[in-house]
């Protein structure tokens, strides 16, 4: 096989003050390696964790520039030769929010490689060897095998990219706190990754209640079981004996939310996954009394494992769950989706649309 | 049987704004129930909560005057037709906590009658006929037979009461969590509810960090496995692989600590539970990525059931886990001894010995 691709261009910025100053930037890409696979990107969705990072708010860029983007939607251009047991050339397929685990510890060996000590983001991080890891606004991305994701035929390209990450995101969470038959699940907020986390607790067959501020398009699309708003200061006393929730997954801003009520709408020692990480200089205040009347507890989670986005996109296919596009813009406009993401103008997802190549 | 005591005198406070200034006040005590247990009162430990209460850290007084304390050691006058199966007039018993549940819920049900909706407080609180419960800096209290406890025979007079709350406060979460022989469990802070909670760790067979801003006396007088300062700032490096944690029991303020650092301590997917609950205006400040490294999650407990204590007295019987007093004071000098929990003084515990009869 000819030797793969050495460099890609991105859309990057180059200063978290002007963080929807986009230019193209060229780059090398990871050093390759025979487990790794390189794609040629099509789309790519814009996540939280873009805007997060391009405004500075999780911290400082680690590089000169950084081209953000982990929702991935490409195609396959090259194959490394340890790769070529799972995927061919010219596969579709997908690249989340990890590119990189040690693949030897205790978590890597036991379907929690994306809790390994060594993991490399997707983006704003970089390879040991210095090489950067750069995004998905961008032509191409070369990847070890572990983070790439085949994707069942049923699902759209435009549609799937938000499933990399929102997708892996609320599905790990759910499933890894037991969201099936006869559990009674709460999802608080129905944005970006509410309205991803509610299809899916509805496809694992649980009782699903969704806690917002106010009713919106989604909660009529979806046939939610319950929906509590928040606004009303009396919601907690709504659950009570049998109807206590078994977990609730936080999809908005804890700060927003009356966390002791919330809380006390869980099972004696049941636990609440908040994911969408805050910027660093607002952290969660979190009243002392919230676990107090049942003994809960508040708790984060990380994307997903491969296994796990594996049977997520199965499930996907199968229930028809879809990631729900506002908009697909083409990649040149990306400053434009932050600035959309940032003003909370988007409900749901923006899509890039390569036009780089 | 003559009927029992009507009345008690206590050391109560009239106002937030005076949280020291303790003057005698006579109140009706419980209305008599079949099922209820009188006691004259020894000794009383004095509790971070008596601090919060009485300062107003945890909302106003409920009556025109709270008698606090809930550490308490005395011995029966009289037993209720109901509750001569367990206890006998004369007999050394304690009461901490919480002196009612409804005996009728799920929780009550499954010895967790500390988490029953319905459940009462010693002190600053109220049964349902309107009769105010007062707590233990008293003559003499009446509490249903389920929150009253025997008391080993090992265990001395005037150390015993801290156990009824501080110890049944470590204790629950504890064996809860797993805590025994292979586990290895951190216990932060080392004052009043930590001493206790690094005594009953050891004593359940655990391997014991202890996690503190400075070495200690207590730090030497109990054979700790490591003793960790989070005054260190790379402590959290000492914690990879094998030497993660199980389980964290927080006793100190969360917001003094690395909680990020702290919390990435634990392994993936465990837990720690925070005891000690900090004025209502002091929400715990908990950085958005504190549980993203492992999976882990922040709680809290409750007290303990009546099981729990009596196994939380038997073990402390048999492996000699006692509170450390620092100081016995008379029942009237009970502001001073406020005021010394309030400015730190006291590093363990204090016990008011009765003075009123």
């Amino acid at each position: 096989m000819s030797a793969p691709l050495a460099e890609a261009r991105g859309y990057g910025i180059t200063s978290t003050e002007k963080p929807t100053d986009f230019s193209v930037q060229s780059y090398k890409l990871k050093t390759p390696g025979p487990r790794d696979v390189t794609l040629s990107i099509e789309y790519c969705g814009v996540c939280g964790s873009d805007v997060h990072t391009v405004t500075g708010g999780w911290g400082p860029l680690s590089a000169a520039f950084v081209v953000p983007g982990h929702e991935i939607l490409g195609f396959i251009t090259h194959v490394g030769d340890d790769a070529s047991d799972e995927f061919k050339l010219g596969q579709r397929v997908g690249v989340g929010a990890q590119v990189f685990s040690c693949l030897d510890c205790k978590r890597c060996k036991t379907d929690n490689e994306q809790y390994c000590p060594k993991m490399v983001d997707t983006y704003n991080a970089s390879y040991t060897d210095g090489v950067l890891a750069q995004g998905g606004y961008a032509s191409a991305i070369r990847v070890d095998k572990q983070f790439v994701f085949a994707v069942p035929e049923a699902l759209e390209s435009e549609k799937v990219g938000p499933l990399f990450c929102a997708g892996a995101t609320v599905y790990s969470p759910l499933v890894r706190n037991d969201v099936g038959p006869g559990k009674r699940v709460g999802i608080v907020g129905i944005g970006g990754l509410g309205h991803l986390a509610v299809q899916f607790a509805k496809a694992l067959g649980a009782n699903v209640t969704v806690f917002s501020h106010s009713i919106s398009k989604a909660t009529d699309a979806i046939r939610l079981d319950k929906f509590i708003s928040t606004a009303d200061k009396d919601f907690a006393s709504k659950f009570t004996g049998d109807d206590e929730l078994d977990f609730i997954l936080i999809t908005a801003d804890a700060n927003a939310l009356p966390m002791g009520d919330l809380m006390s709408t869980l099972k004696l020692h049941h636990k609440a996954v908040a994911v969408g990480i805050p910027d660093a200089h607002t952290p969660w205040k979190i009243p002392g009394t919230a676990f107090l009347g049942n003994g809960s507890c508040l708790g984060g989670s990380h994307i997903a494992s491969k296994k796990e986005i594996i049977a997520m996109l199965d499930l996907a296919a199968e229930k028809n769950v879809r990631p729900w596009i506002d908009q697909i813009l083409p990649m040149s406009e990306a400053g434009k989706a932050i600035q959309g993401v940032k003003d909370n103008k988007v409900r749901y997802r923006y899509v890039l649309k390569q036009d780089l190549v």
